[in-house]
């Protein structure tokens, strides 16, 4: 018989009754059930009921041990009584009538239960991470991962991608978040960059002649931590291909992600391939936002014209003052109470807007401040554009260009919420595509770079040499799911020119280009084939799918919000030899209060 | 049509002539044939002949590019005559006519030529890595890895292993080589360090209750480079187990190895599972190493008792001063011309030995100078030991217990080498067991751990409290290919009361154990399962499958050998503010003639 088990914790069926059996894994539970003592044995593949009976050699090493311990039991497997089987638990049929117990581990008194659904503080949990991952949600979050990750290497390498390898010990980023940093010790005073992304690996891939990367790659920002971002590292599907227009590369990873979400996403409904393609421009006006979180089925209107020169003196002097109106429905909202409302209208100054015009359209007509001192034929026309019907309100977002849009997204959102309008258990995928290339700097007057300087302008050189730079537009785009972003992505420029002439309308000369990015532009001038790809976060789509609002529940060993590693006690101080060696010394600021480290 | 290709530039075949085609892909080879123009266009997947007619307007333009331009080009498939159909190539039955050409990016003269087999300096190749990669041989090695590792991938997953992500940010290594450090901002005077191994997190995930881990795990250490060790950072299959013994551990591993040796051995014979467990003993003895290569078909033997107090006065002094003698045959050298054996005699001085005595069994009895002072019956016995048949020779290592074995392992290999014995075109595995757990320190006096003192000691506590400690073996095991270690492993020690037990012997106290390595103990003390495992390099597996002695060789972007990154310039000086930020300060060594790093 094997040392210790011939049975994994979750195997034994009633078919097994009368076999002798070895489990081994750890003491979950224990219950004395006069002079019977119940154990359920827990492993990684599941849960068996053991039993020591009274007065049995083994009963008193049993009762003698903690939770948590690890044993190894043999016994005889016997099918339950009738009224004993549980259902719920697929070894329920069964328990193991325990001969012989060893004792593998002893475990201390625990700082964290492991059975059972008490909350611990997350510092605690964090510390000793390696009880925390005992318990049943933690450890179902962990095989989530590893099954989502292990299947997005399976669906990638059927879609003709390769998995690469890119430095981890590698140059600074000329843009971007801000590097870790790893002094070198062979090349004293010059550093190492972790890489913050693979970027410029994954171009230099596909110049070196390889058509489809992809890579779920670690990557490092010194950057503070948020719920869906953990501090230092995180990984992304990091993907490359080249002789590709932005509709191949939907195309090939759009069955990808509908395919993970729908194996792992527990029957939740999936957006079906091909994912709804929205412009920015559509985005920002009919949802207020380039992250729409389809799930709400509220799309907002531009009503500006409707108010210009209006009975509605507010709004009337927002648009001629070169504002704008946006109207966001409200489904069913009118019979609403007043409460309701004003409740709306305190939200929206808390948010730092002016309030809420909204207009009911009543059964009997419309209603409301706004509907008292906007011509009718106007309020009928907004109803009109708003394709609303008697029963439903609608409100409205009023002021700056640049402001007014957002803040009728955030209404939007609000009003979803509110009118319980968001359809649970869906994932809703878009792509919001048509980035404009340039902004204008309201400050400086300057054209800037809208999003990401290194996208392909749609319509090359021609367009950047005749166009309006606001006008635009970047083969770049985004994956939202839910309303998150999963991803940038885009067509690369992989013209020396074209990249040179994009600088230079964003106010940068060729000389600062060169001095910057001299490294791809370099590598572009052997011979670059068009490409494009995209990096979805993987750690946003395992929250998404575990439905955890917090990055750190889908991680294996996470630092803390400060970026601390509890368990392992990092960052730490370090021998000042080691420094030496580096040769760095530490420049500590003037002490708050707070000693400064000591060397272990 | 797409805008870049139809077809890849391996895909089309005499089945496709008469339809019009587009590729996309490098100017691989021009050739100009008296009025018609050749271009090789090459792409990942393959290359294909496209023809451009003199007067045609595609003519010029095609005449204007130079090779490693990218391009697309469209036009008629045409099956080639006869006469010219090339066999070696996929697409060589047919060519395309080319109609249309667009230059999608110029390439300037190179600095390495891709077409062809010229060789150039390791630095111009890294520094154009991406110019490099596109050659034949690079392009297929690192395809090579990549389809290693996503076998190996599967291959676990099969065996019922789960891979993880463990930090790359943590905490200092409490033993083994040097960390890199990369300082910590948000708490100054701290440092994080990258993981020389995930040795630590993968055991505290068999803690954490998962059962079967692995994870193609990037490993970094600051250590000085070799041919076959990248400086900073590589790869290993990092593998643990719960609820194991070693013989489990075997069993899930040889199948992996097996199957990745069967499937891109390219036909080399590749060792069956299971394969041989030899122990350390037994190795350095037959072999003089602990790391045989198999494919070596000779087996030393030890013949220390047949020269004590025997005519050979020389060796027999070694023996009476408590030297050893080994015997390494030398099949079929018997009647090899003298000047072979004074050549072998040569190179054993320059090995720092005294010299090689030997025997040669030819026909007409034994000859030398051996074979002239010793007894005959002894020179017989030597020759039944070692199996000698007339025509064989036998070489004789004289010495010192310590350093005899290992110098007759050099001198099998170099017979080996010498008489043509090494096997070709094999993979050979073994296991070596039974590793000694302590070793005695012959400048102090003291017991020492001789390899990993976490390893569990076979027979436990009571061998510890019971048995001479140089006499106890460990469970721990090495996996050989061809001589070359692929990975330790080892059952771990994961009983607190063992670990400082097995500490004490080797001279610590308990006090140093649990400030060394407390974070481990205190871990175990909280429910540990028995597991082990191991951690077989993935570079060094990719470099016997590809048959290429330069590590770098099949990494995608390399290091070079001073750990520089030449194509993106690393590591690099960094802005004084940056470092400000991190609370640190260059602490240079004296100048030696070399300027200080500039700030950028």
């Amino acid at each position: 018989m094997h040392a210790y088990r011939t049975h994994h914790c979750g195997a034994l069926r009633a078919s097994d009754a009368g076999q002798t059996a070895r489990l081994s894994g750890w003491v979950h539970r224990k219950r004395d059930h006069g002079g019977l003592l119940f154990i359920d044995l827990r492993d990684h593949y599941g849960l068996t009921q053991c039993v020591f009976p009274a007065g049995s050699e083994v009963f008193a090493s049993a009762d003698a041990i903690r939770p948590e311990s690890v044993i190894t039991v043999t016994g005889e497997v016997v099918a339950r009584e009738p009224g004993t089987v549980n259902d719920k638990l697929p070894t329920g049929a069964i328990e193991l009538r325990v001969r012989a117990l060893e004792v593998q581990s002893h475990a201390d008194v625990l700082p964290i239960q492991v059975a059972g659904e008490q909350e611990f503080p997350e510092d605690l949990r964090l510390r000793y991470r390696f009880l925390d991952l005992r318990r049943e949600k933690q450890h179902r979050n962990i095989m989530l991962r590893a099954g989502v990750i292990a299947s997005i290497r399976r669906r990638m390498i059927e879609q003709g991608f390769t998995e690469f390898q890119t430095p981890i010990l590698t140059a600074s980023s000329p843009e971007g978040a801000r590097d870790f940093l790893v002094p070198s010790r062979n090349h004293p005073g010059t550093f190492y960059a972790l890489p913050q992304a693979p970027q410029q690996f994954k171009q230099l891939a596909m110049v070196a002649g390889f058509d489809r990367y992809f890579q779920i790659a670690p990557c490092f920002r010194d950057e503070a931590s948020r719920a869906d971002r953990s501090p230092g590292e995180f990984y992304q599907l990091d993907f490359e291909m080249s002789f590709v227009t932005q509709e191949d590369v939907f195309a090939a990873i759009e069955p990808v992600m509908e395919g993970i979400f729908n194996e792992f996403g527990g029957g939740r409904k999936v957006t079906p391939a091909p994912f709804p393609r929205i412009p920015y421009d559509t985005a920002m006006l009919e949802y207020g936002s380039d992250k729409p979180d389809l799930r709400n089925p509220l799309k907002i209107t531009d009503v500006t014209e409707h108010f210009r020169d209006s009975g509605f003196g507010l709004f009337s002097k927002v648009v001629a003052g070169g504002g704008i109106v946006r109207a966001i429905p409200a489904p069913g909202a009118a019979g609403n109470p007043r409460g309701f409302f004003d409740k709306l209208n305190e939200w929206a100054r808390a948010e730092g807007a002016g309030g809420l015009g909204y207009i009911q359209f009543a059964a009997e007509g419309p209603k409301g401040p706004i509907a008292k001192n906007l011509e009718a034929e106007r309020v009928e026309a907004i109803r009109s554009a708003c394709d609303l019907q008697p029963g439903d309100a609608v409100f409205f977002a009023a002021g700056k260009k640049d402001e007014t849009p957002k803040f009728a997204g955030k209404v939007r959102t609000k009003l979803g919420e509110e009118l319980g309008l968001i359809e649970q258990g869906e994932f809703r995928f878009c792509w919001i595509v048509d980035f404009p290339m340039y902004e204008l700097n309201e400050e400086t007057g300057q054209v800037d770079f809208s999003h990401n300087p290194f996208s392909m302008p749609q319509g090359g050189l021609e367009a950047l040499n005749t166009m309006d730079p606001l006008e635009i537009k970047a083969f770049q785009y985004d994956i939202v799911c839910n309303g998150i972003e999963l991803s940038s992505g885009a067509i690369r420029n992989h013209r020396p020119d074209i990249m040179i002439r994009a600088f230079e309308i964003a106010g940068y000369t060729e000389q600062t280009v060169e001095e910057r990015f001299g490294g791809m532009l370099a590598a572009f001038r052997y011979g670059a084939p068009p490409h494009g790809g995209s990096a979805p976060g993987i750690d946003r789509m395992v929250m998404l799918l575990a439905d955890e609002p917090n990055i750190r529940e889908v991680i294996l060993f996470p630092l803390n919000q400060q970026g601390q590693d509890l368990m392992m006690g990092a960052p730490a101080a370090v021998e000042p030899a080691r420094l030496k060696e580096l040769s760095i010394k530490l420049d500590l600021p003037p002490a708050k209060g707070a000693a400064a480290p000591k060397a272990p």
